[in-house]
């Protein structure tokens, strides 16, 4: 970043035809349901799935460290479907060829600069069913680190802001909700991971 | 339900245009970047939002039983834009005039019979903030039951098939996974709080 970055700002809205998308588009999807009656369902869909059949990975990165509380690393990046700054694990699309398992390798590197190796891979789950054909897969991933290891260096793409945020794990739930209250718009799978840590701390069954 | 069930079926799956569909339209977003740069994003958005700015709640429900493990409670569903039965959190869109934790308390009611009371309300949070405008509030929600009550009814629409199942939270996580692999699609913020759980439960720091 070679000068301080601008505020960004949406200039405009304005409806979109499906024709005219390259990301994105609806669908109308006609179906039979459990009584044999035709239904109407309507959907959107990434035009860009690659081979793979998963659309994106997001990495829950477990940071561990000799003298500092085990932590996790969420990104902060402004995003224009909710113009708004979004608190988010790192995550990013798969590419063409690419496996899971490869694109979060990748996405941490560039956009956090840490290398990590992969501790668990989820199923293939669906963001918002109701509404879109999307899905992902979480994957954890553990950074190991040493004394004095210098932050690494992110890798991003011209014109591509993402700032890091190392957040222990113990303060992780409040720390998001401090996040909302001050205008941060947080994903839902990362607060909802940050919700179950939370539950199971203060609460036993 | 006076007859079995049919298995849910696609029969066509369309293009649809912004101005032909009623629940979901595309938006083009025309911004300015952190350097200043005009750019665009493409997003899909529900057109139902109502008066309290925010599309839909989830309901994290923990049934409390004298002598059963302490549980959740998982919906399972046919979602058209997924072509699956879905394993997700109750849920449901706000309706125009309601307040979030009224549509969490008749939500519950309605998918799975059970009543509640609100025990927490998260922030505002994103489901899928590269691609949608949409938004939701997590309500968890206590389900305070004594020996020997009933199965609750449920209150469904003519036509909408939802089963409940109650899992204790120590096998939530591998629950899912099991979901998973016998091919139900599995709700990411669902996912996600019971990885949270797992995690915390497995691992200390």
């Amino acid at each position: 970043m070679s000068s301080d970055p601008l505020e960004p700002e949406i200039t405009a809205i304005t409806t979109l035809s499906s024709a005219d998308a390259k990301w994105v588009e609806l669908q109308r999807i006609d179906w039979k349901d459990q009584t044999g009656k035709p239904r109407i369902w309507e959907v959107a869909a990434r035009k860009t799935r690659g081979s793979s059949g998963i659309d994106a990975v997001a990495i829950a990165p477990i940071l561990v460290h000799p003298s500092r509380p085990t932590s996790t690393l969420v990104v902060l990046q402004y995003r224009p479907p909710v113009a708004a700054v979004c608190v988010e694990f790192p995550a990013g699309l798969i590419d063409k060829l690419e496996t899971p398992e490869d694109a979060a390798i990748r996405e941490l590197r560039e956009e956090t600069g840490y290398e990590g190796k992969v501790i668990s891979i989820s199923p293939t789950i669906v963001s918002d069913p109701g509404m879109t054909t999307a899905n992902m897969q979480l994957v954890v991933m553990e950074v190991n680190l040493k004394e004095g290891d210098p932050e690494p260096k992110q890798q991003l793409d011209d014109g591509e802001y993402i700032e890091r945020v190392v957040i222990p794990l113990d303060d992780l739930h409040d720390r998001l909700v401090e996040y909302s209250k001050n205008g941060y718009a947080v994903d839902a799978r990362l607060h909802h991971w940050a919700a179950g840590i939370e539950f199971a701390r203060n609460r036993k069954w």
